[in-house]
Formats: C-alpha cells, structure tokens, sequence
C-alpha cells in the first residue's frame, strides 16, 4: 500500500432513511440537487441493502455494519448505545436501558407514556432526584432531549436478561422479570427503582403545577455494556462523528469515534447543515474518516410526508453537498436504510450509494436516486462492502495475503 | 453429468495486477486489442473482487481463491508457496520462509538488503554451501532468481510462530523470537542459522572481490507446510500450469497442479508469450484445465508505467490471446487484483472478467475493460464464483442435490 498520495482522507455521509418508493416518483426524484447529480455523474453509483436484500435494517445495527462492525458480533443492545449517546461514561458489565419519563397514576397506570412531551429543561431537573443506590447497585440515569433518556445500573452480578419495565402501549408500569436464572437480582432492582422514582418524582419541585406530571421512568431496551475494538485499532483509521442525535453519536462512540458536539446539529428538520458540513470538512483535518449523520430525511419520511422529505434533499444538496464536495476529500453518500413515505416506518428496499474521488472510476449515471442507480457501475452490494470501499479509497486496507 | 460433449476444456488465463484507475483511461482502455475485444463482445463479461467488494487481495490469496480454496482455511502463509515454486519437495510439518541474500557488516548492520541484486548464476553457486543440520532440524536452501531463494527447516518440534529475521528496512539482523509457547527452538534455530550463513558465506569463492558480498540470508513470512487435497480430489478435474514466476507455480503445486516449465516463460516483462500460449494449448490435450498466467501488467502497474502497461496489454492481446482463441476451449480472462498505475501498489477496485466459449450466453459488452465491464451480462462476481463457473463450463460441476 502506497499512502505517500496527497489528500487521502474520506467521508460518509449517512441520509437517514434515504431511500423511498415511487408515489409515483421517489423524493430523491422528485427533489432539485444539483450537487447530488453532479457527484453521481462524476463518481461511481450502485444500491446497497445495510443488511442483506429485503432485511428492514434499525437504526444501530445498520450504522455498526455501515462502520465495520458485524452487528451479530458486535451490537450490545439499544441501550449503551443511547447511554454512550447521551454522554454516560459506560463500564465493562454495565447493564444500560432506554428511558421515557412518563406520568402514571398511584396505581401506576399510564396516562402519557411521554409525560405531556415535556421540555427538555424539566427533564434536565429531574434528572437530578432519581439518581441512587438500589442494594449494591448504582442507578444512573441522564436525561436527554424531550421525554428521552438512559438509565445504567452499575454494580455486581447484573444481567441483561431482564423483561421491561415499559409496556410500550397503554397499561401499567411493568414488573420486570428474570428471563434467565441469575437475573433475579437485575428484575428486583428494577421494580425497586420504578418504586422509588414514583416515590421521590410526585413531590419533585419541577412536576408542580404540571397537568402531565413525569412522575416515571419506563425502562426498556436492555444490553450490557462492553468495549469493542475501536476503528482505530480495527481498521487503523482516525475517524470522528458529526451527528445530531443520541443514538448515532453513540454508536460512533462505541468504536472510538471522537464525537465532535456542533451547535445547532439538532437531529431534527431544522439542523444546522451548513455547521454540520463545515464541522465535518474541519475534523478531516486531523482524522483518516468523518461519519457525517443527517437525521431528518427519517422523520419525514415516518411522517408520511413525502413533499418534506424531497424539500429537505434540497437544503441538504444546497447547504451541505456544496461544502463536502469542495472538500477535496473521498465521498461515500448513501443511507442507512430505506423509510418509505408511503409506509411511515423503516422498510428494506435498497438504498442507493454514491462513491466520489477524483482518481475514481466512474459510471454513466447521472442523477442520483433510487431508479437511476440501479444501473449504477458497483452494482448490488451491502452495508458489509461499504468500509472495505472507503479504506480502498484512502489506501488505508490492509492486504489480505502477500 | 454429460462429458461426451466435444471439447470441455477450459483455461484461465490470470493477467496479474490487470485492473486499474483511469487517468483519465485505464491502460485496458488506452490498449488496442482487437482478440481480448473480440471475445468481450461474443463472451460474457462481468466485474470481479478476488476476496470481496473492496478487500485488497495478495497475489498468493488471490489464486488460492480462484483455484476453489479459500483463503482463511488453505493459505499456509508466503513461504511453503514460495518454497513448492522453487522446487523445494515439501513435507508434512515443514517450515518455509522467504528468504534474501543480503549485504551486511561484521556486526549484522545491513548495507545493502538484496546485495546488489546479484546475478541468478551467483545466487545458485552460493547455495550450496549454506544447506546445513542445526541440532537436529535440517535447513535446506535454494535461491531462485537474482537474491530470491526460500528456506526450509525440517525435523521434530518446529513451528511457524516465530519472528522473522529480516526487518524488512534499514537496520541489523533481527534475533528471532518465539511468537507462542513451544517456539523457542525454532527460533533459536534460526539464530544460529543466521551466525553459520554468515560464517560461511564471508569466505565463499563466488562472493571473493565483490563490493557487495552477498553474505548473509534474511527470512520472513514463516509458514507451515501440509498437504491440501488436490484439485482432482476437491473437483474432480485434471490440472496443469503454466507460469514464470515462482509463487504462481508454487500455488500450483500446492493445490496439485502439474506445473509445466516453458523456456522463455521468466515471469518478466520480456517473457515468451507466444512460448506460453502454445505450453497452455498443449496441456489441454491431457488436462481438463489449464491455469496460464502472466506477470509483467502487475509489475507495470508497481512501476506507475501506464504506457508500459497498455503496450504489455496489446503483445498480451497479439501474442497470446490470438494463439488461446484458436484452441477451441473455454476462455475465463481476467486478473488476480487492480494495480494501478496512479498507486504503484495493490487496490481492492474489482477486476474486469472475461468468459468466453461457443455456446455460452453473450451480453452486448464490446470491449474488455473496467468501465465496458461494468454493464456485463455476470455481474459482480468474487473470485469464490470462478472456479464453479469453470467446472460449470467444463460440465464437471458436481450436481449439489439430485
């Protein structure tokens, strides 16, 4: 390998939830990106499936495979990674959750599973009063944006195999139960907790006056915690994350990623791209490889609005495709799973895949959007192929053989 | 099965470090080759990663894939391959290294790591007086071209988890190391291996007036010897090949290829091309397959020499395919790996791929190259595909199910 070239260094740009069906045309088709088309006419394009063909992909599992990391070895479960997320410092054997404030009646009955949406500034308040010592076990909870949070518990002789605390629908707070011998301890902490939250919440100074009091915190999502070879130690790559929202900082987290906080990256339809753009540009400074998340594109699309979904194409095109592709660096843009207006959830249609390098091969397609890549020159690949292509790219792989 | 066909014969034709970047053509593209055009547009084409998408493939991996073995369970590292390429007979439980004659001082500072690339003549003279007993283990030398040679230590309690000898840049003589328990002999082995060559080869008549002497004999990548079924065993089919340089015939040997030498055929970029595809079309009259390579594109490619590599291209397309075209057999064309000019080193860019015989599918692909290919009637295919498809061509495919 040969890494003497001038500017060897690379971006992913991930559209969450990118891909979508034609009604009758897709929001890529339909959107104007100038940026886009001219990046697919002079690089080289395709359709990749994060998983396999058909397989819906989530949101982490589709970004541990995006970034190297065979989910089926390496996915701890959704909550370390929104912990890592929120800014938890996680410890091997940590047993982490997703967390709802939620407002529940004194026979701790659900009346809003999100407790009324309530601002973020409450949550940050609340935050303060529900941490403590349950037996031996520490309980550590953050809230993070609206209603949402982690909960980790830290202490001796944990499991993951506990059930949840959430119904995730209308009903009554959870007992949690063991699914496997040795995690009775885990399932009574649990219970101890959701007790002990409703306990101390119902007289927290914040809930006063709140018709939708958040009075508790449903559990769900549990996984243990573990450190992972980071990238740089797997692929011998520096890499840095610019993302919005929690969990996508967390998976990047999770293999080393240095998180790079940009003010107004958001996560949500009104992020800053051109922050995002111009902050991602900057980390290429001193890192191999900059994972660039843009969230939206998934909202909309969960949203059934297909007019938003291709109106954002456009800010993102105009606001941030303008800036990487002056960056001089390698651009891989694609998403990390298809959410088809039409069907408001995630679905597993392809998504297409564009690679950008001056020195690159390049395909005669000329636009970039579901249809036209079809005919693209890296044909059919999956979310596997994708960090192999960007190490090629910046001449960072190692060779298999001799 | 149905082998009363005609004629079910098949070569694979590997043109090393083939693939390439444009700048802005490929020298597939920059080359006139009206044959390899030919049999593009009445053949089938496609696009190849020898390993997968992105991976980048080593020359002895590579073949090892193409031949039906896969690499992670058949590769016994570089130097057994290299050691069965120089005609070492091997056997079971033996350990072969690469080995360099190379220039250093009294004290093991190295001057020159290929001492001055002596001449082949030399490299044979001074083999012979460094084949000698350590303890009880055998050490058996044999150069091959210029400074090359390859080691073997034979006899009871070796192993390949060693360090190597040479630091493969400035510096001394490494002391080998023991990499695992059980080790430690092999190492010291090599050790005195190292005090006795030198010991030796100061006082050798071939090396008296020389401003390099070539002194000393450094060693890397270690490997353990065993015997692998051959490929009549694993696919039922008779093999030869026929190749220039060392490694190809090594890997040959090492899955039971007959390995046919050819006066002329050096592995360089003056080979005998005519010489070889007249050895390749007489092994099909006893072989039901014929593995032809040809090495000088990949050293074009090492050398950044476009033009060279284009020119190398076209007395490929006169010289050697016009003879292939004529043989009446099945034509698999393609490389084992990219080696582009513009990186003068190995890629994971796929490779274009060619197969050719009377009654076989066609696409409407009319030239071989690796933007033509990019539309052909295979696909993306990987280099596990090919041997299946050979055996498919050949009508000795096992049927899998009935």
């Amino acid at each position: 390998m040969n890494s003497m070239d001038s500017y060897k260094k690379a971006v992913l740009l991930v559209i969450d939830g990118l891909g979508d069906l034609p009604t009758p045309k897709t929001p890529l088709q339909i959107a104007k990106k100038p940026n886009l088309d001219k990046l697919a006419k002079n690089g080289i394009t395709g359709l990749m499936s994060t998983i396999a063909m058909g397989i819906v992909p989530g949101s982490d599992t589709s970004h541990l495979q995006l970034f190297g990391y065979e989910p089926m070895q390496f996915y701890p479960g959704r909550g370390p990674l929104e912990a890592l997320g929120i800014g938890i410092e996680l410890e091997q054997g940590d047993i982490a959750f997703r967390a709802n404030f939620a407002t529940v009646t004194d026979d701790l009955s659900i009346i809003d599973r999100r407790a009324g949406r309530i601002e973020t500034a409450i949550g940050k308040e609340l935050e303060k009063s529900v941490n403590m010592k349950i037996e031996d076990v520490e309980a550590i909870f953050k809230s993070s944006v609206e209603h949402r949070g982690a909960l980790v518990l830290r202490g001796p002789g944990l499991s993951a195999s506990v059930t949840p605390t959430d119904p995730h629908g209308p009903g009554k707070v959870l007992e949690s139960a063991p699914l496997e011998p040795g995690a009775e301890k885990t399932a009574r902490i649990l219970n101890k907790f959701s007790k002990e939250v409703y306990a101390r919440l119902k007289k927290a100074e914040a809930n006063k006056g709140r018709k939708l009091p958040a009075n508790m915190i449903l559990l769900r999502g549990p996984g243990p915690f573990r450190y992972v070879p980071s990238m740089f130690e797997m692929f011998g790559i520096s890499s840095a994350c610019v993302a919005g929202g929690a969990l996508y900082k967390g998976v990047a987290r999770y293999v080393g990623m240095d998180v790079i906080n940009v003010e107004g990256a958001t996560g949500t339809k009104d992020t800053n791209l051109k922050a995002k753009a111009n902050a991602a540009v900057n980390a290429l400074k001193d890192h191999d490889f900059v994972f660039l998340h843009v969230k939206a594109c998934d909202s909309f699309g969960h949203d059934g609005d297909c007019k938003g979904k291709a109106k954002m194409i456009e800010r993102i095109d105009k606001e941030l495709i303008s800036i990487l592709a002056k960056s001089g660096a390698y651009l891989v843009i694609t998403g990390d799973h298809s959410t088809p207006c039409s069907r408001k959830g995630h679905s597993g249609h392809e998504i297409p895949i564009l690679v950008y390098g001056k020195d690159e091969r390049t395909d005669d397609v000329k636009n970039f959007d579901e249809i036209s890549c079809m005919k693209g020159g890296l044909g059919h690949i999956t979310g596997r192929d994708v960090l192999p292509i960007i190490l090629n790219l910046i001449e960072k792989s190692m060779m298999y053989g001799t």
